[in-house]
Parts: C-alpha cells; structure tokens; sequence
C-alpha cells in the first residue's frame, strides 16, 4: 500500500478512539486518513465535526474506498463480529481488544490466514510497548524461556500508591479511576482479568500455543490487606501483579498472581500506570521492556503505528505455530507462595506440597510453602476475603 | 527468500563469529546455513572443522552460491572494502562493526539503496537490544524527542564495581577486559568512542540526520577519580557513561558523556554489561529498553535476528530521510555541568555561561554551571588528567 492514502474506517470514540485521532493529527508522514467512525450513540456530544460518525456499521464494512478497520469497543461479542466481517470483506483489522482476541485466538488466526489479509492489535497488549511485534520478529531465533511483567496499568498504579506512598487500597484505586487508567469494569483489572487476556496472546507469539483464557489462573490484588503489605516490606520487597508464561519440561505454563518482587529485580521499579515486560532467553539472557500501559494517547500510539506498518505490507507470520514444535500448555507446575488466612479451616494446607514457615498471631495466620498451580486454581478457598497468596521469588 | 536455505559467508571469527555459530547450532527453525569463513590467521587453531574457513575473500565475494554477508571483523577499513564489494555484488549484508557503519553511513545508505540489497547492522548498536529495528518499525509515526542511554558494557560494568563493590578503577577495568567485555583497544570505551559510533546510527535512525561520528563529542570516565564518586554518593547519584541525542528548536543535538544519575532514573538500575535505551516521545512518553550489551552469544544472538529477518525479506525504510523534515545537528546547546579540577588556571572559567556553585580544598575544586556544548567540544583544558567533567540532570 505503499505511497497511497489509506482510508479508516473506525469503530468506537472513547479513550482510544480519541487517542488515536490526536496522534494522528499531529503526525506528519502517514498517509492515512479517517474516512468514516461508527459510534453507539448519535446524540453524545463529540469533540470533531458529526460528518465524521454514523451510527450504521455497513457504511464501513461494506465502503469498498475503506481499507482499514480499526476497532476500538468494549463490548466483546460485537467487537468480534466486526472484526471476522471485516477480515472475510478482505479489509486488514487494527483491534486494541485483548479480551476479544484472547477469547478468539484460533478463529482469528484462520479468519487472517484463510483471507490473506493483515490483522494487528499491538495496542492490545501492553500499549505502548511494542511486544508483540518485537516477540514476532526479533526473537524468533532465540530460545525463549519466560515471557514475564507487569501488564496492567491500573493495578500497578494502585500498587504504587500503597507501596510509596502508603495510600489505603480504596484511595488509590479511587485515584486510578479519576486519572481514567481504570478499566469499565474495575473487577476486570483487581481480579487479575485483563492481564490474563494479555499473556493468553503474548504467550501465541512466544510460543507459538493457543490457551484459553480460562485455563489461564488468575488471582488479582483485591485481598490484599494491611498485614500482606507489612510482610512485603519487612522483606525488603514490593507487591507487583504478575502475569507469566513460562517453559518448563517442554510444556508452557502460564498465570497471572501477585508477587513479592525484590529491590535488584528490574520489575521493582515500574512505578504507576506503566508496564514492564521482562524476556528471558538462551542467548540474551534477560530482556527488559518499559512503556506507558495505559492512557489515550500511549494507546492511540500503538494502534497508529499497527496502521502506519499496514503500508509497508506488514503482517504477522506467527513463525512459532508454524515451526510446529509449541510447547503444551500445562497447569502441574511447583510454586513457592505465602498464604495468609484468619482462623484454621479456612485454607486446606494438606493441599501443600511442602510447608517451609508458620506463622499465627491473634488476627492471622500464615504459612511459606510449595503448591501445584492446578490445586491452587481449584481451590474453592481461595473466594474468602480473609484469605490472600503472593507468590515468593 | 522464504523457505529456501540462506547460504552464509562470514567474516572473522572472534568472539562474535562464535557466538553465531554457537547460537546458530542450537536454533531449529532458521534455514540458514554457514558456507564459508574468511579468516586473516590460517594457523590459530579453530574449535570447528578446517573446511569451513578460507583466507581468500573472494571465496565468499565472489561465490554467487552465497546469499548473505556477514561481517564481523575489527579493522575497520577492510569491513568496508568487503561490505561495500558485497552490497555491490547483490549480496544481501548483515554487520556488527559500528566504527565502520557510523563513519560510513551515507555511502552505506546509498549502497544499499542503489544495488537494491539489504544492509542490516542491529547487533552494531547495543547488541542483544532490537533497538534499530524499534527505531525503524514502530516509532515512525511517533514525535520523537530523545534517545539516550547507555551503550556501552565494558564502561557500565567497571562503574558497576566502583559503585556497587567499591573496586578501584583499575581493578574494575581489569576485571571487565578478563570477561571479555571491553574491546580490543580498552580507550574505544574507557574514552567513549564506541559509544559514540553507537548513537551516531541511532540518531540517523531515531531523526533521519546523517552526522559524522567527529562532530559528536565524547569524552569518558578515563579521569573518574575518587573525589568525583564520593562528590556522586553524597548527592544520592550514581556515575554512569551517557550516549545521548536530543531534538530542540527543530535542531538535534548528541555526545557522549558522564551523567550524574539519580536513582529515580530507570537508567540507574542498568548494572553490569547490561545496556538501557530510553526513548522519550511526544505520545508514548518514556519507553524503556534494557538487554545484554556485549558477549558472543547475545552478540550473535543480534546477528542471528537479522539474518533470519532477510528470510522475510526485511530490509531498513529508513523513513525518517525519505520524510525529509530532518532537524539539522548542532552542538549550541548549554549544559549544566560539575568541573572538577587542581589548581587555578587549569580551567578557563570564563567560557562558562553562568556558575552556580563553587567549592575548593587542598586537593581538589569544582565548579558547578552551564556552559556550552561547542564551547566543551574545543576546551583544550579537558585534556588534563586532573580535570573531570560529569553532566548534572
């Protein structure tokens, strides 16, 4: 597409969506306008003349002068729908939505390949870091072991807040709402959600393995209390919320879960909205990604340049799935975790490997010990409010 | 040239042509196979088999069944007879030599732009780090305002000791060379010439502005002395060799020099051989990159991604000339610095802009002020070992 204009056509007008045709605006040097934005709402205030907007999602799906269908909604199941319409009318797709493409992995992979037409969501993961084209194209080569960091931008900022500036949980996550880092449905991010739907596709470009994000155990920062914090610091560590995917034994496991993180650990200092993605490799040894994760304009950045690759007919090549040598996905792995609980019954410790520490007082308890991912995913406990878990380093 | 085999002819066989070999042996999936070695010793005994090795470079120049060049040699002249010969043979070229690409790169850029062959050289600027590849690929649509970092290992590994294990200068450097961090000639780092060719191509990459390396001015960490450390620990700081380039008033403007760096600042935490780029954009704010910046297989790791790259038939848009609204360099800019010298007379003060503190004892004074960058590049003054500069933030 080199050289010509290339027309947008652009579902939805929030954060991103604005994001986006700020960065666009200001950017000299892409050829590429907006031709037409559908949006939910004909009766919204906007911030750009209504010419732009229509309600009908045919005047760009089936606008043969549109190119490119960028799709920026929050509502899952429509968000599909536009995106597998768009791939089969032959348009290449920009998509910031995780939760949709993590959901849809395999049948997004068959809808780009079966119509030989581009479909990237960079902005998915990570926002401003460019993972998933540098996980594509630079480390198809290198032995990867671990793909590991920080994914979310709110829950880091609320983490950040308690942790430098002693702030309780309520008002942090309060301020990370007001500063617009918080998702629509703040469970999503506390709970560990939306940072899975990252990992679910950062470990396709990884590893070439399609897992569904309910395979996928994720145990947010929503327990958290006082007592946690205090066992943190008498550490010397942090709490970060931690999504991996990592090789072991030939299978690939991955989860998303609270962490102590030590002070020489280069995740410690991600700080507020921002996120770290740490490689690990054979050759390379550790790699380290730092970028905004959230935010209109980091956003709208990385969904411009998925744009701006588009006319240089780039597209992904998923090499790992076809090298055919992916690694199973697995859930029977080993970890080393704190567990904190009030009364006895409440937590089933016979589920434990191996018990290294115990500890009870008059307010709570906890134990140091080994247990397998699977049984912790399981464990019917692990909904009491009383009861929390970070994994230890 | 996807899923044919890629013939490769390579140059030299140090510490780099190695670690490629190493790291190529242990990678399945790259239908890249080594065809012949040109190296200048045919009696150093070799850890492969003789038959691959020739001392005759047209075994390789001339060879049309060789589809890809790879130098990796330390003389820099002869690098660009062989690239130069290669890229006018139609010979796609991969190179690590970054003396040779930063003195060369408009001849390099045409080269490759009128035998219509790839030239890729990412292992040239802080080794295992993709960062030409994220300069080129994804920040082309970004306001770019800076890219500094540091880039060079042997010098960050010796002010690792210094700073962490309290060594002596001459310890560290001892130490860094046993490792095989620091170049044939320990002044290309101790004095910040190897960081300089490094940021030389960055910049042509980060703003589409072709300078020579002499016009960038570097200056090391060859006059660190204790007095200058201990004047960094009681400010909280820590020393660390700072390549840089930075936009203002629609100019650019680089060196390389000592920062003072506090620790809030992601670059403090780069230890050892460890590299760290930051990139500072209008939209995207700071991104952070951090990976291994010297050593055979992350060297060769480098190496390896472009290699496989030329599977995909990747080459660099260079966009950021094709766009042509380069800012031009220029070395007017006023940096706020702390001198340190001997005696009175030493330095000229007078070409300070403006001094805002001043110190003397017995032993040593300094001076902290502005004062220009062009004005720093001729002080004649600097040459003396009893006279240290370190860049305040």
């Amino acid at each position: 597409m080199e050289n010509k204009i290339i027309n947008l056509g652009i579902f939805g007008f929030g954060v991103v969506g604005q994001g986006l045709y700020e960065v666009l605006n200001r950017t000299k040097g892409i050829n590429a306008r907006i031709k037409k934005i559908c949006i939910k709402d004909p009766n919204k205030s906007r911030p750009i003349d209504s010419s732009y907007f229509t309600t009908d999602k045919n005047d760009i799906l089936e606008d043969p002068a549109i190119d490119v269908v960028v799709e920026l909604i929050n509502d899952t199941e429509a968000a599909f729908e536009i995106v597998s319409t768009a791939l089969r009318n032959g348009k290449a797709v920009v998509s910031a939505s995780k939760r949709m493409i993590a959901e849809n992995l395999p049948a997004l992979y068959q809808l780009q390949a079966e119509n030989k037409v581009p479909f990237l969501y960079e902005a998915s993961s990570c926002a401003s870091i460019p993972i998933i084209r540098n996980l594509e194209e630079y480390y198809d080569n290198d032995l990867l072991n671990a793909v590991e960091g920080i994914c979310n931008g709110s829950t880091n900022y609320i983490l950040t807040k308690i942790f430098e500036e002693n702030l309780s949980f309520e008002t942090a996550l309060k301020q990370a709402q007001d500063l617009g880092f918080a998702e629509t449905d703040p469970t999503l991010d506390i709970e560990g959600f939306d940072p899975k739907f990252k990992i679910v596709i950062l470990l396709l470009h990884a590893f070439g393995t399609f897992v569904k994000p309910e395979e996928v155990f994720n145990f947010g920062i929503h327990h958290l209390n006082d007592f946690d914090i205090q066992f943190a610091k008498q550490r010397n560590c942090t709490i970060k919320l931690i999504a991996q995917c990592r090789r072991q034994n030939g299978h690939v496991f991955s989860y998303v879960l609270p962490h102590l993180i030590k002070e020489h650990n280069l995740l410690y200092d991600v700080y507020n909205e921002y996120n770290g993605i740490l490689l690990e490799s054979a050759f390379t040894d550790k790699q380290f990604f730092v970028g905004k994760g959230a935010g209109g304009t980091a956003t709208g950045s990385a969904v411009l340049s998925d744009i701006s690759a588009l006319l240089y007919n780039y597209r992904y090549e998923y090499k790992k799935i076809k090298q055919n040598n992916q690694p199973s996905f697995t859930n029977d792995v080993q970890l080393k975790i704190y567990l904190r609980y009030k009364t006895q019954g409440q937590v089933d410790l016979a589920e434990f490997f191996h018990i290294s520490e115990k500890y009870e007082s008059a307010e709570w308890r906890y134990v140091v010990g080994t247990i397998n991912l699977q049984k912790l995913r399981e464990a019917g406990w692990l909904k009491n409010k009383d009861v929390n878990i970070l994994v230890l380093e």
